[in-house]
């Protein structure tokens, strides 16, 4: 037997990290200046500055994408791969569908009142943070599968898609949705243009982020990867069929999950792939081990004015979301990956700026 | 934990019936007539007779591509799911993959010799028929375990690729890809034509028909969904990462798992699906469970003379491969599904023909 899943391969440093971070986010928005960096020239990928990583990007799809080049990729096995939380929107202070689940326990409770002096659901309910942040993983194990599973597919599509299209950040009090990364959607539109499909491979939840992929990053369902539960084909009593998601759990797509989910869901290897923590790693260095010319990336959250600063460029420990450790720094150093430095390399960081 | 896993959803009493038959396909070769019937007139499914079955086809892709149509889907939704054995190639009188699998215990020996006079694999390289036909099904999983699993995927892929390249059908003495319907292949083309992403959903190993799905079926591994074991991401000593095939099941892509797998891989519902067994029962149902537009059809094998005749049409017991209960039968009628009789739809079979 498989042990009930987390819809998300978060540990519960991380998590306790997120949870105390979250009480300044009832203080006073931070002020977002734009860069002060000049526009670049060019037509191509216009929310960048001119610089190592923007031109890493064009030489790669240039090379791959021109008859020519030594480096030609047939346009079947264009495959370009792409984290989603701190690599195409925002993961701080707290992966969006943990808040999520979290948000969810009411209603999760009130269809199932027996809930309500059970922890931790008790817990959760009271609001209290710090208790929150307190819970054991198995108690936080027992949150995720109670909001994410027990409903058919429709019922949490349903309700997914709702609760995306109000939830709002409360440092910009803007959408998640807009919280993506301009100068990534231009390079997920510059990969597509090139005949490039674009992919998600996520340790969110598969069916969470399909929910908004298509309208957010023009990423359709069935090229999201992630942390995908089972589900159970059955009948209602009218004899029509039905899904439910079930608290089991089909792929971890974080780490070593990466390249594993990346063989399941495609089936071949991707030749450019985006990350930003030691989460997307092994999905690097897959994608760096076939032959020819690959395209490995990694953000680096050093914009602590526009966005947040935190990884090795900071020395931060590596218990928040989304670490950056200084060993995977190192490697990237070491094998040739292109860093993208948020503060240097992006000239605009959200759509709304 | 998980069981070792067949990469096949076969049962014994499937397997023992399609090993029963394999002596006879030592006798003289069929003979092959051309159909009677005259040609189809227009330029559509030219390798369609014109008739109930091939007009509901051409209907369906025109309501759901036509603006104007009530009917209408938008192409994003155009989504196209395929049964392979016995829908897009032939399954008789055995499942290709399985006789694969029997191939390669010779391989799997030679390199663990220790295995030479263990069971089940000195009962397989006996050739002894009958002995293998009485082989447990537990054993029958060892051989389908080893066979497919403990190698890494690109061990597999040559591997797979190899022998579907050189293995050829006993009846015709062709290649079992040159055994793809010409008549279904016409409507994976007219699919994509009309802006439909065909899928491949079989009950058959995910990996193995990735290796041809492209060059015989036009359809990329992405949209190749099948029996999948998972796969473990590691290191050789030169530090390059590889993936090892495992003997672990995640989708059991039969009855109940062709919807489940319809899910985990698309993440939405198929407007058409084509089947031949009750192993496509389930995925029928769902895709006829969607609003709107839906188009649900089941080859029948009724042609003896060019291909062969099982299911109820002869009233062949289910015992032999693609079950075609009368049952499914039934619901197929009572449903409005449409039946497509290879005997009089398909005025040629195969293209070489």
């Amino acid at each position: 037997m498989i042990r009930a899943a987390p819809c998300h391969g978060i540990d519960r440093r991380t998590l306790l990290a997120s949870l105390a971070l979250l009480p300044s986010l009832s203080g006073p928005l931070f002020s977002v200046s734009a860069s002060a960096q000049a526009p670049t020239s060019g037509g191509l990928l216009p929310s960048w500055n001119d610089g190592p990583a923007k031109q890493a990007i064009i030489d790669f799809v240039r090379a791959t994408s021109d008859r020519a080049s030594p480096s030609y990729v047939v346009p079947e096995d264009r495959i370009a791969v792409f984290d989603q939380d701190g690599t195409l929107w925002v993961e701080h202070p707290m992966y969006t569908q943990v808040i999520y689940c979290l948000e969810r326990v009411p209603d999760v409770v009130a269809k199932k009142p027996e809930l309500k002096n059970k922890e931790p659901f008790k817990t959760v309910l009271s609001g209290n943070r710090e208790a929150i942040a307190r819970l054991p993983m198995q108690d936080l194990y027992k949150i995720i599968a109670a909001t994410l599973s027990g409903m058919s597919v429709e019922e949490f599509n349903a309700e997914a898609k709702k609760w995306i299209e109000t939830a709002r950040h409360p440092r910009w009090n803007r959408l998640y949705t807009e919280l993506a990364y301009q100068p990534m959607l231009e390079v997920l539109r510059y990969f597509r243009d090139n005949a490039y499909k674009t992919y998600i491979v996520t340790g969110g939840g598969q069916d969470f982020v399909r929910m908004y992929a298509e309208k957010v990053y023009g990423i359709p369902p069935e090229q999201v990867i992630g942390t995908a539960g089972g589900t159970k084909f059955a009948y209602a009593s009218d004899g029509k069929p039905y899904l439910t998601k079930e608290p089991k759990l089909l792929l971890n797509d974080n780490n070593a999950g990466k390249p594993e989910g990346i063989h399941l869901m495609i089936g071949r290897r991707p030749y450019a792939a985006f990350g930003n923590s030691t989460g997307d790693r092994q999905m690097l260095e897959w994608t760096a081990a076939g032959a020819g010319a690959r395209l490995k990336m990694l953000v680096l959250h050093d914009d602590a004015v526009r966005e947040y600063a935190y990884g090795p460029a900071q020395g931060l420990p590596d218990t928040r979301v989304g670490a950056f450790t200084p060993a995977l720094y190192d490697e990237a150093k070491k094998n040739g990956w292109t860093v993208i430095s948020m503060k240097n390399d992006w000239r605009r960081i959200f759509a709304f700026e």
